[in-house]
This record gives C-alpha cells, structure tokens and sequence, in this order.
C-alpha cells in the first residue's frame, strides 16, 4: 500500500515513478531546509529536525526499494549500448550507481551517522563559541569511526578515503586528488611568499557604510545580467551563504551582507549565483530523476567559481560594472578608479579563515584540509594531535598560525556534520574553472570584450549547452574532458593566477 | 521496508510511531503550502504542485495503514473507559474517527477529487477574471458529483451534506445549524435594515495613507501585547491571509495591507493572531499526533473572531490602542477621538463581498452560502441557476445586488476547492465567541478594564486553559457547553450585536 502504484507496464515508467516519489520527497526536505536556514522561528527546530528526519528517511527507502533493484535489472541491457549521455542509459546508469552504494550502507548505520552528526554539529557550534577543542573531541572521535565503518561498507580499493570522496565527487580518487594539490603546493607556497614582499594592495575603497539593502541591489542587479531567472528562483538572507534547488523552476541563492565590507556580500552573490544558474540550466526532462542536479560538487564549484571569480574579480567585469556601482554609492565609490578597484577586488594576503581567502590562498587552505581528513580517515592522525597539526599546516601553507582553535581547527562545519571528502570538491571545482573558461573563449572569442560590455548570454548559452543541461548524466571528470579534449590538470589555473596576480603585485 | 520500525512491543508507542509519520509528511506539506503562498518565485509552480500531492499521498498512506487499524482495535477497550479528556482515551478515540472515515473514501475518488479541485481552482480564477460564470459551471458540476459521490462512501443518516460538513464540523449535524441560521435571518435582517435607517458613520478616519511597513509594525505591536509568540511564529504576506501550523513551536500568519485603508490588514493580522494563539497553545505532548490542533474550524472561528471583535472592535480596545496608533500615524489620525474611531471601526454597510463584511451583516453573506451549497449537494439547485439564485439571495439578505457574478457567486474560492461544507463554521465560530467571551468575564471579571489597560494575560490564560491546550481531544459542541455550560445557540451574540450596534447606531 505504500508504494505507488503505476498502471504501466513499462519497467522505464515504473522506475520513474519511484524516482519520482524519492525525488519529491527530497525536494521537500530542501524546501524545509532552506526555510529552517532563512525564516524559521527558533521555536520550530526541535519538530523541524524530525520532519526532516522523517523525509530523509522514507526518501531512503523509497529509493532504495527492491522494486528499484529488479526494475534496474530489467532496464540494464538494453540501456548499456546507448550513448552516454542517451537520456534511458544514463538515468540506468547513475541510477544504478547510487542505488547500489545507497544499498550497501546498513540503515542502523546511517541512522547513527545522523544522529552523531546532529549531535556533533550542536557540540561544534558551542566548541566553536567556547574555542573548547577538548569539548568537540569525542565528536569527531565518534564521526570518524562511523566514516570508516561506512567506507567499509561502501568498499574501496586504495583507502577507505575514497570511498567517502566518491559521495561529493563520484568517479574521482584520492590518487587523482593528491597529485593536484602536490603541484598547487609547489606553485603557491613561493608565489605567496613573493607577494608578501611585493608592493601591498590598498582595499579600502571595499571598507565603509555599504547599507545591506543597496548591496543586494546590486548584486540582483548583476546576476540578473548573468541570466539567473528570478522568475524561478530568489535571494534571501542566511547566516552562510547557500544555494538550494527545488526543481530546475525554482532554484534559491542565499547571502549576507556586512554592512561595512563590500566584498563578503558581493561576491558571495557572484557565487552562489553561479551554483544557481547551474540548477537552472539542467533539462527539464530530467526532472525528478537522479539525474536532476550537477553533476559532482567540484563541478558545480567550477561554475560557482567561474562566475565569481573569471568574471566578477576580472578587469573587464569592473569596467563594465564599476561605473553603475559608483552610480549606487557615489559617496563610498565616485572618486576610485577603475584600476584601484580591481586591485582591491583582487588583495591577497594570507589569513586565517578559509571562506575568506582570496583566490591565491584559497586553495591553500583546502589543501591542508584534504591532508588533514584523509590521515584522520586513515589512521595515521589522533584527534587529539589535531589542533597542533592543524596550527603547524598554517604554519607551513601561509605562514600564518592561529591564535585560538575556534579561528583554526573548529572554523568549518563539515566535520561536524561527517562530511569527510568534501573538502577537496573546492579545489576541484576551482581547477577546472580555468579550462572551462579558456574553452568557451576558444569557442565563442570576444569574451573579454563582452564582459566588458555586460554581455554575458554567450558565456551563459555555451555553459547551459556544454555542462548545465546535462545534469548528471556524465561524471564530472568525463564530462570536462570532454568539453576541454583534456583531463584535469592544475596547470591551467596555475598559469592564470600566476598571470593575473604577477601583473597585479609587479612581479 | 516501508512502515516505520518500532522496537517497542507497546500498541500505543507503535500506534504513535505511524502518527508521527503522517503528522510529519503532513506539517512538511504545509511548509510547502506556506512557500507556495508566500515566497515561491512563479517557476516553482509545477513542481511544487507534484510535491504536495506526493506529500498528502504518502500521508494518508501512513494514516490509513491495515496496522494502524489493528493498534486502534487493540487499544480500544481500556482506552474508551477513560475520562473525556483522557490522553490515551482521547487520541484513540479521535485517530479511530478520522482513520474510519478515511478508509471509506476509495482512493480512486480522492484522486478525482483532487484533480477536479486543482483544475477547477484554475478555472475559477479566470472565470472570475473574466467574469464569466459559464467557464466555471461544468468544474462546479463536476465537483458536487464527486462530492456526493464522497457523502454516499462516507454515510450520513438525514442528508449527504451532514457527512460533508463533519469533515470541518466534527459532531455537528445541518439540523443543528439551520436553525441557528433562521434564528439569525428573522433577528439580523431586520436590524440590519434599522441600521440603514438610522444616522450613518463615518469611516474616513480609516481611509488615506497608510504605510503598510508602518501597519504591519502596529499590528504586530497589539498581536505581541495579545500573547501571541514571535519566537514561535512569524508573520508575512499573502494574497489572502491566513495561519498555519507546523509545530506548536512554528505557527505563522500571513496578512496583505491596503495602503489606502487601515481596516483590512489591521483586523486580518488580529483575526489571524486569534487562530496562532489557538495553535501556540495545543499542549506539546499532542505534538505529531491528530489531537494536535484546533478541536474543528468552527472553534478555530471562534478565536479568530474573539480577538478580532470582542477584543479588538471594542471601545475598551481603542481605550488603550488609539494613543499609541496616533503616534505611528499622528498626520492620519491626531485629531482623530476615540468615540469616532471606535464608531468608524464599527461601521455597518450591505456590501457585495464577504471577506470586507462588517461584525452585523458578515452571518448574512454565510447564511446565502450555507443555504445554497446545501441546495447544490441535495440536488435541490442546478448549477445553472446558481447566479439567480445567489443574486436573490443577496437581494432577500441584504438589499444588494452583484452587478456581476465576479462580485457575486464567483468571490470565494471554496466551492472551486471542493470544499462544501466549510462555510456554516464561519458562522459557528462567531456564535461561540460570545458565550465564551461572556464565561471569561464571569470567571475572570474586570475584562473590559484588563483590555482597556492592554492587559491582555488574563484573557489569554483563561482561553488557554480552558480552549486551546485540549486540541481536539473534545468535540467542539461538547467543549463549548463543558465551559459556557449551555449548548450553543444564536442568542448570546444576537444580544451582542443588537446592544452593541444599538448604542452606536442609536436604536
């Protein structure tokens, strides 16, 4: 009775239909998500958390049915010789894969993942308030045990890390991850050190009374530019920024504004808009499927990245857009000029909180995270050396050493929501920008000159046509390399930073 | 896999498992109604309709599973010894109701149901743009098909309307309300004519330019000063304004603002605040369970228009607020006194449109429609003579007459919902106010100095204690007549209106 009928006898429609019901139950979730994150009284988080619960479960089991199984089965052969981005053999396929590695974690094991995560992320939030490492400790201890139970179960072949990195970032192994951040350390570590002794940027004209409500404006004012809907989507305010999709009709930004800092709510709309613009862009045909979303985190940050970084720390986005924003805060803004703004957009300087790193450092800090969780997953890391290893990390990455763990150790979430293999997806993401990038220039040329000119529809057309309609019907790693005609390396975004922040700091 | 897994050989913990599930499938589909009515961007709509109704699915699912029938057998024979207001007596005895009933409605049929109401909501909303009353009537025939078609599943023993309104009206039978409704035709349309007679008021204080940023700080104000919990709800807006409940811990209201009269949002945010505090005060351990709301739409009316009108039109109200309103508009309203403002606030007028009725002619608009849904269920009226029919009614009522059916039977969306039945309780409710308001003073005293002081504590506790904790462990008519210790009848508010609009109207 519980199981939704289907009066076809298509094993295609009738596979659909669980998806279907699995996928609405999801997208529920996320509704309830997002409104727990905006405008939720506190007074509904103790029944929120389990209505979420209750969704999360039943979507589970809804996905996870042998009904599902058999109606794979049953679908295989035939969808197997298609193309790989035929719509039936790719919907078998990842299907399948996430059925599969749905099926082998025990449910008593992911109903204690839940419930020590939940209770983690309350501890971490006090630990954090406390800068009280010892008190988030047992935590972490418990979480990482489950992590490995899980990859256990899950199966690997090299280190239980990849089987935690296949969830953010599936296809992808830490033998990928690891050479990448390699090269990133050998190139960013001296380019650092060279600007720190190189003529500092002055990014003052970014400090001052930026009234948040004429920020948004702004920020609506160029992400509309770019080509996000809000005829199906919106912006509101959450303490972190995020971006959440419903269906590909309805796909919401998040921010935050600081009143006297230009920068933390401006691009943080870039960003979150580029994720947006992502959801937007997926077929509608592949709504309510597995298929229905990007196709791996680190993809998804490539396009997050791109639109905030490519575009929105570029000259020619400021030549364009500078000139409106002085006309929104003619006191903050009237006398900068064009090249001062830049360079303040674009001030490095190592610090120690990773979402707030500029583009040079950025990757540093995940770096050290990736180091850090994988010997944490592996064994080769107690937690109770955590804290020292993470201050001498810092040390060695930026020079940089934390006066108090809740600016070190305890600034990030993720841990304490059991979300080990995360981390590395930022880079990712931030790697494959580049080619992306390059690919559509070589594709479409001009993009500079229409950037400057606030025309972003081509960059956006080749985006939707190349990457966002797709969804998931190809990984990440296969699909860049099949847009780009290579895999990913970090030399191309190396070349690009060491180009753009050389002319920038004379080097 | 499905059914929630219960490791408690307890039938009562087992039962409470499967409420909670439906309970939570149902508050996540109200959090998406709430969205949908407040923040979704246009793009949402398709998806979100798929949403809710594989939300209601699965709840009625959970609800109506063969077990949860077995438990309710199981615990029957203890349970029904028990006190009235018996926890465990009380959630058997109404879960066993509401489970009965929805077990014979085939699913087929609440299908059918609910397509026909989705396509005849679309529907009405252009006919009624279009003023066209022939593109809306074959929806409406085909709803009160399926309708009676619904009242035959159910059963009724004196007419098929009887089994409609139990699902708003638990207990409450057409013979009991038609004569309170003759009651009142025989009393209110003479007074209402007296009225017309009589020296007019004038209302142009509450005309002119009312910021509604600057109305809603003042309603909110008063619904604070009321009792109702921001930290426990929210308020915001909609087309129409209505309450909804996720939790005790999350009731939200929504209001809309004419920036050109201070009556509408202003009342609307009281009379809404009056159902929020009804939900804010359901005992938390009915949480997840049916006993977890208002105990039926008539005494959710109830203290809707309690606060809306006994308090909140009342001279001892205007007492307190009108100083302080003065200083939020001191241009509108400085020179404006308090007998003029409470005389304008009271203003009675025959108007086309239920929803701006006033306190004297509202009951009339319902009687029209209570006595035409009952003609359209027992096949006494035809669809097609529905205008004429109405435009009579209005005639006989109240001495007006639609000049279209847009303003006339084409105003309220319920009949385009299926939802026949609904109406009677608007008036039920506002026949209940009164006699409890009256037992509140008996039992309290000194409530008109309390108001007049903008204490409104006392009231609230006594409304708690006696109304809103029980949920709906009793029935509306039997609480009604535990507290007041009379049945209900139309007397106790014909007398309120007839003393209180005599001394303003000086009859």
């Amino acid at each position: 009775m519980s199981e939704p009928t289907s009066r076809s006898s298509e094993p295609l429609d009738q596979l659909k239909t669980h998806l279907a019901e699995a996928a609405d139950l999801q997208s529920a979730a996320a509704v309830l998500s997002w409104d727990q994150e905006t405008f939720m009284p506190e007074g509904g988080a103790a029944a929120r958390s389990r209505q979420l619960s209750t969704l999360q479960r039943l979507a589970h089991e809804a996905f996870t049915r042998d009904a599902v199984g058999a109606l794979l089965d049953d679908l295989a052969s035939p969808a197997e010789d298609g193309a790989p981005t035929d719509g039936t053999a790719a919907l078998v396929r990842v299907t399948r894969r996430d059925y599969e590695r749905a099926r082998k974690v025990p449910s008593a094991l992911v109903a204690r993942l839940a419930q020590a995560s939940s209770e983690a992320k309350q501890a971490w939030k006090a630990a954090r308030a406390d800068d009280d490492f010892d008190a988030f400790a047992p935590h972490l201890e418990r979480l990482i045990t489950l992590s490995r139970e899980k990859a256990e179960a899950l199966g690997y072949e090299d280190t239980p890390y990849d089987a935690l990195l296949e969830e953010y970032e599936p296809g992808t192994r830490t033998a990928d991850v690891a050479p990448l951040f390699e090269t990133l350390r050998e190139e960013l570590v001296p380019l650092v050190e060279a600007i720190a002794e190189a003529e500092q940027v002055d990014d003052a004209c970014l400090h001052g009374d930026f009234a948040p409500d004429a920020q948004q404006q702004a920020g609506e004012e160029v992400i509309r530019a770019f080509g996000y809907d809000f005829q199906r989507g919106r912006q509101d305010r959450s303490a972190h920024p995020f971006t959440t999709a419903f269906s590909t009709g309805d796909v919401r930004l998040t921010t935050r504004f600081d009143p006297q800092f230009f920068g933390t709510g401006f691009f943080a709309t870039l960003h979150e808009a580029g994720h947006g613009l992502y959801e937007q862009g997926v077929a509608d045909d592949l709504e309510r499927t597995p298929l229905a979303e990007g196709a791996s985190l680190g993809l998804h940050e490539s396009q997050s990245r791109l639109w905030e970084n490519l575009v929105g720390r570029s000259r020619a986005f400021w030549r364009w857009y500078l000139p409106r924003l002085r006309e929104r805060f003619p006191q903050q803004l009237g006398s900068v000029t064009e090249d001062a703004f830049y360079r303040a957009a674009n001030k490095v300087e190592p610090s120690l909180i990773r979402v707030e790193a500029d583009e040079v450092t950025y990757n540093l800090h995940v770096m050290l995270r990736f180091e850090i969780e994988r010997a944490l997953i592996e064994g080769r890391l107690a937690v109770e050396d955590l804290p020292g290893r993470w201050n001498a990390a810092m040390d060695d990455a930026l020079g940089v050493v934390p006066e108090s763990d809740a600016n070190g150790v305890l600034q990030d979430v993720h841990w304490a929501m059991g979300a080990f293999g995360y981390f590395p997806t930022y880079t990712l993401g931030t790697l494959m920008s580049v080619p992306l990038f390059r690919q559509a220039e070589a594709d479409l040329g001009g993009l500079d000159e229409q950037i400057a000119q606030g025309e972003f529809g081509p960059l956006l057309s080749w985006l939707r046509t190349h990457i966002h309609r797709h969804g998931r019907k190809l990984q990440a790693a296969d699909l860049l390399a099949r847009v780009t005609g290579e895999p990913l390396s970090a030399q191309p975004w190396v070349d690009y930073v060491r180009k753009k922040f050389g002319a920038i700091y004379g080097l």
